[in-house]
């Protein structure tokens, strides 16, 4: 047993790093950008919170793990931001060497389960794993309106590319798609802050569900 | 819907404010000081791994739930140090009313469970509780152990505190507790850097569990 908490207390000791992995998207200060545990944290709490909006009953614990360990891989791998087509390119290749290294440290069952929930979330097809990319892709939505577009209006992003990254939002919640679209992503597409190159003037016009 | 999703949101927006409250605890880098929600965070899933050790069998979702709520009280009440004995007097009021009004803002039959949950974490009874505070506990000795006592030599703190403190650590896992003991604490009490004030030099002798 000794061994064996030995090489859980390695894991857990390693995946403190994930503190120090930056995100583009900045907190509701507006000053400082989010790091991996901090989104992850919230992302868990929000499937606390919001489950019951799932398309499908929900394991809520499978959900909750898969969130509150997706982003261990990029503390190799780094953060990808969503709409960085080069890196994306590298992304997958770099995150499961990580994912090999990572999970490895855990006794070997455990860490094989670890590793097979985050591929799970990969995979995106349980509902589950559909939920957790669900609220993936809605939570930076929120903060990013929480800051009227922000980071939105420094990185260029255009609709197109904000509806293309929530193609599949809809598949976890139809309900928490259309809210995010209507509350976080619209009125930015109104203010100017989102660059509207879709040829209607409503984001819903093409959006995941018509 | 849309008002309870609305209120949801407002507690989901709110609970942002729990990255910016700082602790005690150093990361380890050394650097930067943790903040509640990385903490919460890295102690959900030590849970997710530990909870084998759990002198109970364990309800999960509940402990890890627990964990990642317990301290968005916070948010308006701030973080007391653990060995702050002046600060701890007035704590439990401030945070009290830190709860009314933060779960106050989800609807009223969720915010009421989220209450329950943090007041079961405070009294400290059911088994989820108690290995909850058994991650509490441990959670920030490692990391201190982490950074070489960095953070109880600045403080100068005394073995007798941290034995305090970890007084019903055992409650939770016995050997979750005596794992922290002898790998955290003892080799930070030999290098001088926790200063010793109890008769005997091991801390096993005074330990929580003999």
């Amino acid at each position: 047993m000794e061994n064996r908490l030995e090489q859980q207390f390695a894991f857990i000791k390693e995946i403190d790093k994930e503190k120090f992995i930056q995100r583009q998207t900045h907190l509701s200060d507006g000053k400082r950008r989010e790091n991996d545990a901090e989104h992850a944290w919230h992302m868990a709490i929000m499937t606390l919170l919001l489950s019951e909006y799932s398309n499908e009953e929900l394991d809520v614990l499978r959900t909750v793990s898969m969130l509150l360990i997706h982003d261990i891989v990029e503390i190799d791998a780094g953060d990808t931001y969503a709409y960085d087509e080069e890196g994306k390119k590298t992304q997958r290749e770099r995150e499961e060497k990580a994912a090999q290294r990572i999970y490895g440290l855990l006794p070997k069952e455990q860490g094989r389960k670890m590793l097979e929930l985050w591929e799970e979330f990969e995979r995106w097809e349980t509902k589950e794993a559909k939920f957790a990319h669900t609220m993936d892709n809605i939570q930076p939505a929120m903060l990013n309106a929480g800051n009227d577009g922000n980071d939105w209006v420094t990185h260029g992003v255009h609709l197109s590319q904000i509806l293309g990254r929530n193609e599949r939002t809809a598949e976890g919640s139809q309900v928490l798609w259309e809210y995010s679209r209507d509350h976080f992503i619209r009125p930015q597409v109104e203010k100017g802050h989102i660059v509207d190159d879709c040829s209607e003037k409503n984001p819903s016009a093409s959006s995941a569900e018509d």
